[in-house]
């Protein structure tokens, strides 16, 4: 026990010197910070911007441009007839309680959780089979209803935390932030719970603009909104987010991908739901093994697990802080065929940075059903094929005398008995005359009888096969991602008397807000000339720098580019050439002024390593 | 009157030709079109999105790169008390009037526009004196407050377009999408209707981060929000739009700019207040000249003017249809010193697609005002100064025995005044025993006689002046730039047999949404294995390419990329060498396989022109 309290001591340490660190130099300020502030709600700073728009960037190269995707860009207003399609509506809600005096609301589960932890930490007199009470309610926590929820509440006797009031019975709190589209008031509107549905309303013209073929993806940034009860978790869980996602659409009954060869060898941390269900920790697989087993559901799921992989890894998160966790059977929807969450460790915990499902037909379906127009593809034959079609026929008159006013709903729901269905319901009308049918529609059981509907089966010539594509959706949560990366990149050195502890970055060249700082050793204007003619070669090849003409000590400005995680420091200390020192080794090369920017632009473009450089230029001792 | 006529025909039928293409080719998508839409928002399909991220690429490039600006990104979502700061919750209001029978809500000053308009255009038996009355209503429309819009309404007898029905009198209506922060539902909360506010609330954190330095400038890129009344002109008025915005922080004694010398001999159409009060037409002045008369108030203003005139004419907007337009008196708030539109000329007309605004203090004072958060800057001297300072002392037990509970609003305005008045107070108490005083805060008049306020200068020394920054702010309307880019780069020309007009936009290589495609000449593994290779050196290069290897016609393809604004295609018509084209010459030249890239690449960074590449490579005749 005392282990785990030191651990979390030292974790709690290490979060606060990194977000003193980046609140301090600007990578994140908290929203609207004179007026207090708003919680869930934070800015990037300057730094914070640019390591955003790098990652961003890198994210189009990689997934946009090298799979040829096609990258739409939708409103975040969004009508409520579309959120209600995908179940958002309906759905998209936590478990609250109120505060019954002062109304302040609380999350159901945090309140649980919170006094469980509470008890199992705290208590030193817990008996055992308590302890194993509260350890089994946290392990379900995820699964409990309203109503079991609320019993445990009672049970526990759990009161406001502020306030020590009695709380409210659990109810659902819808999490999308509402407004109003137009000044009549009767139009609805959300802001945004993600930005996929975007994707999947404009399917049939995005699936035209592909010229008529599977598959292809289309890939969306942007902002999406989740109004949380009470955000915790600092910059992990907030009310307003850039997601980045990618819907690929497939043929269902061919997911195999040409290019799965290219990451079939990768190898890295994986956890699939046999091995959480039996106990056993996340291990090192394969994707191409984890394929070929059925670990993982198909090639196109397993294709893009492996470029996550890479993806993240090449932004700088340590791989052995990064495993791909399968969902259990009762965290998946129950259309996803397969699912799977990029996890990266940071001192919160294992954090869900990346989801990677499998979503079949469902969302094309819903959007199909609720607006009527088809969001189907085509597959056309080149020789037409003999197909067997059931042919379910309604007889409109007996019905209307048997339900009246309901004929349509029963009509309706005859025709769209699925094939076991409508074939069972056939052999009992041979056999009894009568069969007992459920219309969702009106909720009940009615009777029908042989009269009432002919069901058979006719062979039929085809000439295309019409079918809803499966929808594989990786889904990036950018702002976590950035997060975990800050945590990765976080180091602690001595400074060179040893009086002190210096922080840095070690951000990849890829990320680091500005690519190098620009010095002249002393306060001159021979120097500073120097340095104005590199910044201009700088700007030239597009590399954004940041000059430092205060005359403060060359180790301080070196700490304080560091701490920005700036990968070289250019001191003008000569007027012909120069010194470029490396952040992370601290070391130094002697290279002509005119020189500097290529070699930066070089080992920044990866075209070159440090190594590499180090080799053709002097060193430097200073 | 006819060829106005005949004019306003001809732009329709361009605008059509145009926004057919762009809504085709899936430049642009109504949102939720499969849920039949909602008014005033839409997508960026896949070309779109690339050509609005190249947008922003270069305006990062040409802003926030060349000028060290310092940028952020703020969340949209917004508390009530900032808009409430900055007067939008106020103030942000389009006066708009209700059917009374059936609620539907219209625009009350585009129903008077329409109707003159109608009547000028339609009544062929119109006396002049009525249409003269028409023309003055059209020029001061903006400026009729609620009374007036409502007075002509009912003087015209204009009823609801739809029904016929009676309207009700004019009323404010607030544009911000209004939400709720949290779930307790007391926090309001609006989508931001610009993204400044998130800029200005930061000032204090930037400043700092500068190094306590002016001037420096501050820039954000986002979403912000506009709930229309009842949006028209497609594109052009949305509720929902992308902001680039630049905040300009200066010294307001010193709005001089290092760089103004960069840009002081542009020469472009500006339209002074002068001019336009006058009936005259913008004409050609250079920047330089502007600021040294006095047109424009200030260097710093001249500075953006100009960057802003490179900006878009490097975008590819046609420098004869843009033009600076000087807000006239009427136009400009109160605390503004200075404000230019970026006009570009469309088939809708002269459209704002940039506004230049000095805005002086105001800003930075009402955050300060609200917050209680001092946004300031500090100059030190470098030796401390003699100052005259004015000292008001209000003596409150005289002011609290005649205002009594007004005591402190008295005291507070007292405290407030400003040099001027105060001296003028001074003189009229010394001469008179007795002054009026207006107190904003009480709204009326009061007395205050000699006993109740000494007011005096006396000398002090100084080691610093502390001053509110003015702000300079750059405001590009994104989409709107993006839509008139669209019609300045349409153009039309008769297909090879001069059957056919074919469309094409003639971007420049910066703005096309995909840089080039490759097309095997015919159907052969051959062929589409070099294209293969191809593609993979461009997607090295990071160049976006499509290949297409449909079997349709070489020109069948050529006339779809044209449409897309694609400048280069690649022909693969052999397997050593093949056929670049460039899109608005036609002309083609010989490269080798594995130089295309390079070639490519050289012409789209803009380091050769495609006459410099001509010159160096067999040209190919078709």
């Amino acid at each position: 026990m005392e282990g785990v309290q030191q651990e979390a001591q030292n974790r709690e340490a290490f979060r606060q010197a990194v977000t003193n660190t980046l609140e301090r130099r600007l990578f994140y300020i908290p929203s609207f910070k004179i007026y207090r502030g708003v919680a869930g709600l934070y800015d990037y700073g300057p730094p914070g911007c640019a390591v955003k728009s790098n990652v961003l960037a890198f994210w189009r190269q990689h997934f946009v441009l090298e799979e040829n995707m096609l990258e739409v860009d939708c409103p975040c207003v969004t009508p409520e007839v579309v959120l209600k399609a995908s179940g958002h509506v309906d759905k998209f809600t936590d478990l609250m309680v109120k505060d019954e005096k002062t109304g302040t609301c609380y999350r159901a589960d945090h309140l649980l959780k919170d006094f469980c932890k509470d008890k199992l930490e705290r208590d030193p007199n817990l008996p055992a089979e308590k302890a194993a009470e509260f350890k089994q309610v946290l392990a379900v926590l995820d699964d409990l209803s309203s109503e079991e929820l609320g019993a445990k509440i009672k049970e526990y006797d759990i009161t406001a935390p502020d306030t020590k009031n009695p709380l409210s019975a659990p109810y659902p709190f819808n999490l999308m932030f509402q407004t109003s589209i137009g000044p009549s008031g009767v139009s609805p509107g959300y802001m945004r719970p993600e930005t996929a549905q975007g994707i999947f309303v404009n399917f049939k013209d995005l699936y035209y603009y592909n010229g008529n073929k599977l598959p292809f993806a289309a890939a969306q940034i942007g902002q999406a909104f989740r109004n949380e009860i009470s955000p915790r978790q600092g910059l992990l869980r907030v009310r307003e987010f850039t997601l980045a996602e990618i819907e690929h659409f497939v043929d269902p009954e061919d997911k195999s991908h040409p290019k799965f060869p290219d990451v079939a060898k990768l190898e890295f941390l994986m956890f699939p739901r046999e091995d959480q269900v039996s106990g056993r920790s996340a291990r090192r697989i394969h994707i191409g093994e984890a394929v070929a087993q059925g670990i993982v559901n198909n090639e196109t799921l397993g294709y893009f697990i492996g470029r996550v992989y890479l993806f993240l890894t090449q932004l700088g998160i340590d791989k052995d802080r990064l495993r791909f966790r399968q969902h259990l059977a009762n965290e998946m929807a129950h259309y996803a065929a397969d699912c799977w969450d990029a996890e990266i460790e940071c001192s919160h915990g294992w954090i869900e940075c990346v989801g990677i499902a499998d979503r079949s037909a469902y969302d094309l379906r819903a959007h199909t059903d609720k607006s009527g127009v088809p969001l189907v593809a085509h597959e056309k034959f080149t020789e037409p094929r003999e197909v067997e079609k059931l042919i379910i026929v309604p007889v409109k008159k007996e019905l209307g005398l048997a339900f009246k006013g309901n004929q349509r709903m029963v009509v309706e729901a005859l025709e769209a008995m699925g094939e076991k269905e409508a074939m069972e319901m056939k052999a009992t009308l041979e056999s009894k005359g009568e069969a007992a049918f459920h219309v969702c529609t009106l909720d009940k059981v009615v009777t029908i009888n042989k009269d009432m509907v002919s069901i058979s089966k006719e062979m039929k010539k085809e000439h295309q096969r019409v079918f809803t594509p499966s929808v594989i959706e990786p889904s990036f949560g950018i702002g976590r991602i950035i997060y975990c990366l800050y945590e990765h990149s976080f180091n602690t050195r001595p400074s060179k008397d040893g009086d002190e502890q210096m922080h840095f970055f070690s951000f990849p060249p890829l990320v680091a807000p500005i690519k190098c700082t620009v010095f002249p050793l002393v306060q001159n204007q021979q120097y500073e000339e120097v340095a104005r003619q590199i910044a201009r070669s700088l700007t030239a090849y597009g590399i954004s720098y940041k000059i430092d003409i205060t005359g403060t000590s060359i180790g301080k400005r070196y700490a304080r580019t560091d701490e920005l995680g700036v990968p070289f420091a250019i001191t003008v200390d000569s007027t012909s050439s120069v010194t470029i020192r490396e952040r992370d080794s601290k070391q130094q090369i002697r290279v002509n002024v005119d020189e500097v920017a290529s070699v930066i632009k070089e080992v920044i473009d990866g075209q070159s390593t440090w190594g590499d450089v180090l080799w053709r230029y002097p060193t430097h001792s200073s």
